[in-house]
């Protein structure tokens, strides 16, 4: 071997699922894709763990780094109060959060503008006339949760919209369960946006068993642009980030921030919405 | 920490992709899934690294065993005459080979009877008539390739069926240049078998294009039951094997070895076919 040749370099990723939520969702697997691409060729792979909750996640961190199985951390799904981000900064490992917000804390970011997706999902659907629109959320503990959850709110409030918010945990099971109720309890509402492309199919299923025709009685809209979305029936309408390409620019990231790179903010492209069959403009049956 | 903890096992995984097919198609990014659902509460990770071929493959196993960065390597898509047996058996590191067929040398595998899955995919189209089947493979050198193409042939055979095959690479668009062509070549196939469920996908899109109902005038069946096949519409016939214990059971292989366990032959449940609305009795037009 050469000694010119840069040497390896290890990124974990501790992957915290409840048992509910067992396993890699659509948008995290594109996430783990797009960084490997980034690092294929560049000597530069990813370790993967997974772990039942953040306790476990630092728990791995600490085996990690006491072992030297890794040069860099990937952090993902902020929480409120996150005790990650001080366990990082006390390893010394040099570390990427995806997802924001603007961190005072030493750690690069890659920043996504979750509260610009919430608002365009909102006036598209106030542009069509819907006056009654639902969002479920996912865990409301999450840090981009709790930005989507404010956006959307706030822009129902600006636009004269009735907005209500259900909580999720991005299962395609939640999903459901937050639609029946949404479609069973009481006025229901004209369009619902959903966090994530699972919990999207879980209530386009339930409106399918309800009788409840998609778009024409409910329009929906799910989040990320991954093929679980682009291969519903109808296809679903996404408020589209490139989940892929926001892998590469983790993968980019912290790649940089383990070879000594300063502590940079990265941001990605604004998230904008795309309409599709699964959208439709509101009937007025009173007015 | 105490002694009497086990201590980190880290495997590793290369996935040699040509730069058509980046990424992590459904069927890996569910054997993965399994792995790290195994893995979990274990104190196992998996290191994952993307190259172009096997070439790339074999250097990066070398620099991971040099480095000690992994205690054992988890092997996919064998080859014909494939120089990664002999190289991990010269590199003495445990390794688990994910499909057969049955080795001679010295490596832990996990066997799928993938000749299985083609015949029960001819037997259940010859029980609905089709006599001209069709089958999209994935690339001939992989030996399960071969092990399925010799098995739909021999198949076909046996039960007077006018069998022929066209070779893919796994894509979705490979699936839709393979179908374009049995759908506009000549004598058309009223049934087509597909090696994974993107070709698939790809194919039933050619079949809409070109006007061509499903399964009314051409009856299709993927490979592998995961969300994609699940997900189209009408939902994809496959032949079934559960990736995701599939997977769990590579994570089971792979720690047991790590552990020193000998050299074993693991049997997942034979392939079977689940038939949904993309197939149906074949029209006969002529006698």
């Amino acid at each position: 071997m050469q000694d010119t040749k840069p040497r390896d370099r290890i990124a974990g990723l501790v992957l915290a699922r409840p048992d509910r939520v067992l396993g890699m969702e659509p948008f995290m697997a594109d996430v783990v894709q797009g960084i490997e691409e980034y690092f294929a060729g560049r000597r530069c792979s990813l370790l993967i763990e997974f772990t039942a909750d953040v306790a476990g996640e630092i728990e791995i961190w600490r085996r990690w780094v006491a072992h030297e199985y890794v040069d860099g951390i990937v952090m993902v799904d902020l929480r409120s109060d996150d005790p990650r981000l001080d366990e990082l900064v006390r390893l010394r490992t040099p570390g990427v959060l995806l997802g924001g917000p603007e961190l005072q804390a030493p750690i690069t970011n890659v920043l996504v503008d979750n509260a610009e997706g919430a608002r365009a999902a909102v006036r598209a659907l106030a542009d069509l006339g819907h006056r009654e629109i639902a969002r479920v959320s996912g865990p409301r503990d999450m840090v981009h949760c709790q930005a989507r959850d404010e956006a959307f709110i706030a822009t129902c409030a600006e636009r004269d919209v009735q907005g209500q918010v259900i909580e999720g945990d991005y299962s395609e099971e939640s999903g459901r369960e937050a639609t029946r109720q949404l479609l069973t309890g009481g006025p229901m509402p004209s369009a619902v946006v959903y966090d994530n492309d699972l919990m999207a199919i879980g209530g386009l299923s339930v409106a399918k068993e309800l009788g409840v025709a998609v778009p024409e009685e409910l329009s929906i809209i799910a989040w990320d642009d991954t093929a679980v979305a682009r291969l519903a029936h109808p296809p679903l309408s996404v408020v589209t980030v490139d989940v892929h390409g926001l892998g590469a620019i983790v993968g980019e990231a912290i790649l940089a921030a383990m070879d000594g790179a300063d502590v940079t903010t990265y941001h990605v492209p604004k998230p904008t919405i795309r309409l599709t069959q699964s959208v439709s403009r509101a009937v007025i049956t009173h007015s």
